[in-house]
């Protein structure tokens, strides 16, 4: 059996359906092990639990082996940062660790393999990738934002380090600090401890406060008005090929048509 | 007196608007019942209130009979998932219960007859079965908002559970707290909490808080724009009918009808 | 004088802009004494500020006086929900009160002066009424959410009341720490109270936070899409108007008009 | 070398990109020095540091005077708000103070420094005009939203003084609390706090969060109608310019022609 058949056939088999079904069933399996493991356990049970996850381990090892013989042109099947992905976890999972600090980072990498549900499930992977397509129209929101936090933590940070070293020692945890402020997150205990010392910082909190929520609604307007554009357009144009409608183009050609028919006549 | 004739004058009675207003006076009764009854009440009204709970029953018994014996097609009666939903609040009044344990089960069914409300006015139940409708087409966000969740609870209860069983005990357990942390409820409190430990786990924080934002944004975008879209279509429709506006296709025709004249009389 | 001129040279004193704007220095100068009031101040300023509030009400009288003689039809005059509350305003600042108890409730009515501000400004007006108008639209939204609350402060008030009377006490209690809930003010402190109790009232909680955001959502999209189809209808007609744009029935009837040419002459 | 020939060359240099970059460079570098000293630094680096500041001073006087002189008419200069803003922060840069107290003041203007980012990156200098410009449009739902404010807050300052006066002492005070209420931040221990008193305060609460939440949601809504109305009418411009796409009126106007066609020709 040459290499060329043996792509073909498992070309087949990786677009059956029922292929599909199992890889989706063993990542779920995967991903109750893994929230299994979050409970106390017997040690009994510990020990099956350690075989079904190098059960699952060779299970998504062959998959991806599978798709990767499936693969016509193997150089493109790394471009697909998905497929990178699902091959940079199993690799990750094959790793031998018997170190007990290596242990927790071990099961870290298998909490991963429940992002494999994305990879797998096409609705899931084209919403993720919508999220991420929306991020660059929102750069210049987002940089604005970052500057109004930059800001007024620096401010803080400058002015308000003596009363709260835990709240304002740096710009970074003054950041953190004002994000809390942000979430309304206890704010006032905040303010009310720098208050005693500065009576006028209201006007700090509440200048964040009213800057920050309007560069995220502006945020929020600007992602709707761009999903309801598209959405727009795209029903503009559904409706246009849906019915073949004419369009008003199509009537105008039509009436000089009808006008040149016209003069001709003449 | 046949059944066919039994059950004509039994629908003449159920469509009647008296009827109707009676059996909503009746629910608001028994809503009021359920009010009152969460108030100390001395035992000679207790005994009052014994009597009305079974007067409301009887009557609801009498409503439900009347409504199945005024229906043509018995069997359709249940296929409304509402009239089972009446029938079976109806029918779990009915069990007699005397154990103390069973009486605050007994209570709480007798919360569930202010439900009743909503299957009688049909506005509210057009109202509830719209919003029924509209969950399938979030699915996928709710998904993936289960997804985050998942992934980030697992990591949670595997880095922080010796921090603060209480919070982080298993998966379950952490799934509460991040959806405490996403209602942004003391969620600085959590977070200070493990930061004494992992520095840096103020980015798990804000990464989850970011994702559950992003996803909830976008479910929120979704349903906006679906009712939009909804709207807008109703609209155009709406417009079309009313105003028996020709359409471009309709112009295309009459263009097309002038053609075809011109040419025959070449 | 007669009363007809009379009342013809007060509505030419009532539509000066002058007049307007003297009425609402007046206003903002009660509202300024409603604040400075709540301050401490020196008894010989307090007299001052007694004298003052004597003014204004002679002010306001005089003029709720003027713009009833400057009404042509009196009968019309408490037909406008203002100006009963003008009126009403006023005549209860007359009221001369000398208990104490009393003195409070006289600075309470003093306080409604400021309300005036929205009575006189005609943008405020139409703001609130369009507000007021939004309402019966929302009517079952309404409706439902108050079902919502009353169920689930029946079944907290029934389960929990042990646990914590403060909170659970009666139906009433129970409602207003649902409110609570909904508002994410310290609920997880209500929820770990009564999940030390009952472990699985966390989906008591959950679930009405989810029904309570959904119904509210609901809500909002509704206002939302309501006023975007008022806005997008007025767009409509304004471009159709502004422009004289022909519309699709314009070019039909033109059409029809060609083809009848076209067929007479054959 | 005349005065116009040193303008146009220095208006050459202003309009390099690389001219451009490097001051976008060298204020992230002046940010960078503003978040640095907000960290314990050791006395070394802190006289580095002095340096980098007297040179990023140097740096942008040089700049602003190159905009300056390459700015053909004089008068104009200061007419643009963001060069009045830049050339502020410049000049205040370099006044010398010994003084620790102004050293606290030196600071914060340096902080404002970071500002000059939104000044000269145009996108940042757009978004934050269209803020200042979607203002006035809610003028009056803004207005309305503190003439609630200053109701609640004298009304609030007047009857629960007593009570807690950090949070009731005057209507300024009141007002914080308030918008605090707003938030939601830990407004039940305030209403707890005046109910122990005055029983039916729940209601002074929830009849504010009702009035805010309104206003609010007015607002936000006025913002997005207008953004889409915006946003449509380009769409539809857009659209009827990019495809050259014959109006309605254009297809009227070819009619009209015909018909005048066919009459002549009888």
């Amino acid at each position: 059996m040459n290499s060329s058949a043996l792509q073909a056939s498992f070309e087949r088999l990786r677009s059956r359906k029922s292929f599909e079904l199992f890889v989706v069933a063993v990542i779920i399996a995967s991903a109750l092990l893994v929230g299994v493991k979050t409970y106390e356990i017997p040690t009994a049970s510990q020990r099956l639990l350690g075989w079904l996850d190098v059960l699952i381990t060779v299970i998504f090892l062959a998959e991806i082996s599978i798709r990767f013989i499936a693969e016509p042109h193997k150089a493109s099947f790394f471009r697909n940062p998905w497929n990178l992905f699902d091959t940079l976890v199993v690799a990750v999972s094959l790793i031998p660790i018997d170190n007990s600090d290596m242990a927790l980072v071990a099961r870290l990498v298998r909490v991963f393999r429940v992002l494999r549900m994305v990879s797998i499930i096409p609705e899931l992977r084209m919403l993720l990738s919508s999220l991420v397509k929306a991020l660059p129209q929102l750069g210049y929101v987002i940089l604005l934002m970052f500057i109004i936090f930059y800001i007024y933590a620096a401010v803080g940070a400058t002015l308000f380090e003596p009363i709260n070293p835990d709240l304002w020692g740096d710009i970074a945890i003054s950041m953190l600090t004002l994000f809390r402020v942000m979430t309304f997150e206890d704010w006032t205990d905040v303010m009310y401890e720098t208050m005693a010392v500065y009576p006028l910082s209201w006007f700090y909190y509440l200048s964040f406060i009213f800057f920050t929520a309007f560069a995220f609604l502006n945020m929020v307007i600007g992602i709707v008005v761009n999903v309801m554009n598209a959405e727009n357009e795209k029903l503009l144009q559904a409706q246009a090929e849906a019915a073949h409608e004419p369009t008003l183009r199509d009537i105008h050609e039509k009436l000089e048509r009808l006008e040149r028919l016209l003069k001709t006549r003449e």
